[in-house]
């Protein structure tokens, strides 16, 4: 006899931007200086003033920062977001429609076991963020691509949506917006549509909008707008105010949903991290300092974005779409690839290895993009940024 | 045609000490204040020396404390628990044994899914935490309780124990010491008896050990070393060094399933929180001072269990055992409760309503106990704990 386990874990996949950090580490380690293009980690920690608020909070000898929270998160920070949505997103929620998660993939992750069940399907686009395609699976749940091309902006192609919900198997839509991996920001008009879709068909829209503060041109589109009874929004807080590592998000949709997303929860992590709390609560209630920080980070990452632009244009057989939100940059390279047989797998290896650059190649995210890699901008100095874009160059000239 | 959801997560139910905290909060807002024996909340800050330390790192404009971390946590953390094995238990296990996972009911989650599938039979000691019944109800896996009387000091009864396992659907044996509601310590010829069966029987342990730093009496048994390949060990650092709203623990195990537990905790939570794994690696370097702490600690709660205990000597109807360790004492009161028609719940509703006392019901914790109150002692000062007590005796008093 042998010790069972249960196999459903080795659906689980390590997150393709783990598994690159795992070389650069090993290479920092060998003293090897890696330019990081692979992560969607902010260069910008959060406000002065928010941690030096922290950092005094931390000299008391309470229990204040350390206690459990409501597993929902604390009532004051609920308020705090219903606040938020309204000044910037101009609509009004519940508190009970607002629960506060142990981060992004906590709201992935609780809203997946709140809705789906093993069987359903799910239209992803495709390119989408490549943690969708492995927590779908996990949860025994059939994905259904539809591709998203980059002559159309990388809009979702609503008429493909349509065909695939007439067969009525659809039990919800993945959207990510302003998107990842390509920048591109949902139009109103393919919103609109989408909404419509799900409302006549009773579907599930899981409207995934951690960007949604950093767009660069253009707005962002409240799905919960168009359809508050369909609509899970999944929000965190590692990109605005930048404190990824300390996982902190929120959910937001029909207050039945969201009771039972909380019980997931809590079952998982018991409550959203306490310090976190604290830090989000005193940056979303300083209003004026909030708006200021977006303009900031904005400003910071867009100039970073353009110099990876100045310095992409200069590889002529590089396809991709200046990104109007996020952190990232699709770049199709089929043109330079295809003829030597590699793609993108095969050129972010060359580009790590052989280049100290570190990109995800687009495989990650979807069938369509496999002559893709995908660069983000938010973590290196401008210098960096320019220099590793440089040293695709020079690898890309090599192979023509 | 209306919206779908997965029926499962109506499984689920919220914790009950949050239950309680949620009137608590609403007493709170009507100016009524609540003397607290109901939480396993520590009342001890982490020391000052590393709060200071955390608090001058957040004065740096550097993303370090703010980034994501790898998913089994920074290998430095784990090399510091692989140390602090070594150091507290006298064994080694390797890093690639140690997981840090997003608190104690992370650890939980994750090593269920690891390992349990639906239809399982799990072996729980009655009374257990009660958050062990919710989340196995909710995995549908078959819980077994196997009573532990006060009267053999709540020590597993391995009689009943191989009883059930003989049966063959037995896939694992839940065990929690320092025991969380009764304060027990396994002892040794109880844990070895249980190793064995495991062994035996190809059973895993869950071993769960939140309380092992502190004991008051007597030492702790470390399963792991009676049964290494069948022992997965939960530990968080929420009791110590007393940081439970920040979400931080580990499990240790067979690395071929820490590997896979790994997996879970990417899937649930990405990281675990990065600020919580920069507070514990400063302190589980400082072997000096983190054994102070635990001392410190110690005592603290030794007096305010040993306070607790004198006020309990008083109510005559109410039997209990010393803790030997944990933050707990079960109380039966089954002599004056039973010709009333009252029982555990009952009667902590009025504490609650009455007497402005908040405990836990015994039912919570198994069927055996439903003339029990969970009393908790860490969270509280000396005075209010004899306070709360004397509010219990005069409660009773008027049941008589």
């Amino acid at each position: 006899m042998s010790l069972r386990y249960n196999r459903d874990v080795d659906l689980l996949r390590e997150s393709p931007t783990r598994a690159v950090n795992r070389v650069v580490e090993r290479f920092r380690r060998e003293g090897r200086d890696v330019i990081m293009l692979s992560t969607g980690e902010p260069g910008v920690p959060p406000p002065r003033e928010i941690r030096l608020w922290l950092s005094e909070a931390l000299k008391e000898d309470s229990m204040t920062l350390y206690s459990y929270t409501p597993s929902p998160g604390f009532l004051s920070l609920r308020e705090a977001v219903v606040e938020d949505l309204r000044d910037l997103g101009g609509f009004d929620v519940s508190v009970d429609q607002v629960v506060i998660v142990s981060g992004g993939q906590a709201s992935m992750f609780s809203t997946f076991a709140s809705i789906l069940e093993p069987g359903d399907e799910v239209i992803l686009v495709d390119p989408t963020y490549f943690g969708y395609w492995n927590l779908l699976s996990y949860f025994k749940v059939k994905p259904v691509p539809v591709v998203a091309e980059m002559e159309r902006g990388f809009q979702p192609n609503v008429e493909v949506v349509n065909e695939v919900v007439k067969r009525g198997r659809t039990k919800a839509l993945i959207l990510v917006s302003p998107d990842n991996p390509t920048g591109r920001i949902l139009d109103w008009d393919t919103a609109r549509a989408l909404a419509e879709i799900a409302v006549d068909y009773s579907l599930w829209i899981v409207y995934d909008e951690p960007y949604r503060t950093l767009i660069y041109e253009g707005e962002h589109v409240y799905m919960y707008k168009l359809a508050p009874e369909n609509t899970i929004a999944l929000y965190a807080f590692s990109k605005d105010p930048g404190i990824p590592g300390w996982r902190l998000g929120y959910i937001y949709g029909p207050e039945w949903i969201a009771r039972r997303i909380a019980l997931v929860s809590e079952a998982i992590t018991y409550n959203p991290p306490s310090i976190a709390q604290h830090l989000v609560l005193k940056y979303l209630k300083n209003r004026e300092l909030r708006k200021k920080h977006i303009e900031y980070v904005k400003k910071v990452y867009m100039e970073r974005r353009d110099v990876m632009l100045e310095e992409l244009v200069k590889i002529k057989e590089a396809k991709y779409v200046k990104p109007a939100g996020a952190m990232f940059i699709m770049v199709n390279l089929k043109e330079v690839l295809e003829p030597t047989g590699l793609n993108g797998t095969t050129l972010a290896q060359k580009l790590l290895y052989e280049k100290n650059v570190a990109v995800i190649p687009g495989e990650f995210f979807g069938k369509s993009t496999k002559t893709y890699i995908r660069l983000s901008f938010p973590t290196e100095t401008p210098e960096r940024i320019r220099e590793g874009v440089r040293r695709i160059r020079e690898l890309i000239e090599t192979l023509r």
